[in-house]
């Protein structure tokens, strides 16, 4: 089988700098986790806030700390560090090929959905933010690694999206709709929710938005690892 | 203009673990770097090692060290903790945003195609692997970011593919072929070398196989950045 992990992300509209920080790391004993934190507002001072929030999980999650240590022990150190004056949220995504699982570390109340094939549950409500006070606990779920699983997880700025407007973008049809599709690909999953919030923000994302989708697809293959960034660029002059 | 960065990767044949390590940092002021490290021979030991160094740079470049700063400090760092008695190649391929350039360091005599347009150059000799001695220098390449350009770097089992049988790929005309195609997408580049490796181990590769292929393209984009991630996996019960 395959599993397909894709990510689609984009600044606040007039903004250089996302408050969202996203990266990836290649788990010791197998696996991959993406971490992602959001830190409160945007631009330099949010960016440098989640970027050292992520560089500290991913740091532990290299060294073998699992992701619900590394979770509390980021929550203690930004508690620390900021005397619990910031707070921030933290998703931690791991494909662990050691347990066979995927888990699912959440300090983030914004849902996540899970698809197993076309049905689809969510995760929701607790998901404490971290660095707010001592003893902070991520919420974890555990599922066994199976083929036709599907994890959709977003910031809020996806969440909100339209809200200005009264809108929200309904994800969980949106979803069930791409699902009915012909194994439809994580990216295109992905583009195409970023696109539904873009386009409920009337082109103009009024928070940065960043979207993972996970996909365990049953499809034969070779033993290829394979990564594909795509950065958007313009020349200043262009500008 | 889009920049798209493709890693195309497999383990030495009948290995689980690969001696090369290769993670993606965001940089602080905007950009993205590719860390590849390849310790000597395979196995868990050295992807211990591997991981390591990548891990210790990656840090580096996202607290705003510069690329040449952050591979002396690895280096210096293996020199001491194996008192001089391992040595890693390390490769940092830069997309840096604030200066406009595209920046290659190397520690690494493997040779780097670099292709504007279809004109074919490269980069070779020097390169001197980390933690060997003390004082070692990175050789470091800036290139002006524009359209057009393509860097291929890659770790030494596919410079020794087929050495075995006396043979070798011919990466250059195999990369120039490729290039008269209409725009091929920086994955299928990666996909076709690697390809070509593989059947030159006869199937099997002889050593772990790590490529990175970074394109330039005057592609019409949106805002948005994307990430692509497949992993191959079997369930245990079906080996």
């Amino acid at each position: 089988m395959e599993i397909q992990i894709a990510v689609a992300k984009i600044n606040k509209h007039d903004t250089v700098e996302s408050g969202d920080t996203l990266e990836f790391v290649e788990r010791p004993n197998g696996g991959i986790s993406v971490v992602m934190a959001d830190a409160r507002s945007s631009g330099h001072a949010a960016k440098a806030i989640s970027s050292s929030i992520v560089h500290k999980v991913i740091n532990m999650l290299a060294d073998g700390v699992r992701d619900g240590a590394a979770a509390r022990a980021a929550s203690d150190m930004l508690y620390t560090e900021r005397n619990g004056q910031t707070s921030a949220y933290l998703n931690i995504l791991s494909v662990d090929l050691q347990t066979c699982t995927l888990v699912i570390c959440r300090n983030n109340p914004t849902p996540i959905y899970i698809a197993f094939d076309e049905k689809i549950e969510f995760l929701s409500g607790e998901g404490t933010p971290i660095g707010v006070s001592r003893n902070i606990r991520p919420a974890i779920s555990e599922i066994a690694l199976e083929t036709g699983i599907t994890i959709v997880t977003f910031t809020d700025g996806i969440l909100n999206a339209g809200k200005a407007d009264g809108l929200a973008a309904d994800i969980p049809t949106l979803l069930e709709s791409l699902l009915e599709e012909q194994q439809p690909s994580s990216q295109s999953i992905a583009d195409t929710i970023l696109a539904e919030a873009i386009r409920l923000d009337r082109n103009k994302p009024s928070d940065d938005m960043s979207l993972i989708v996970l996909r365990v697809l049953p499809r034969e293959t070779d033993a290829i690892r394979r990564v594909n960034i795509r950065i958007p660029y313009k020349i200043q002059i262009e500008d």
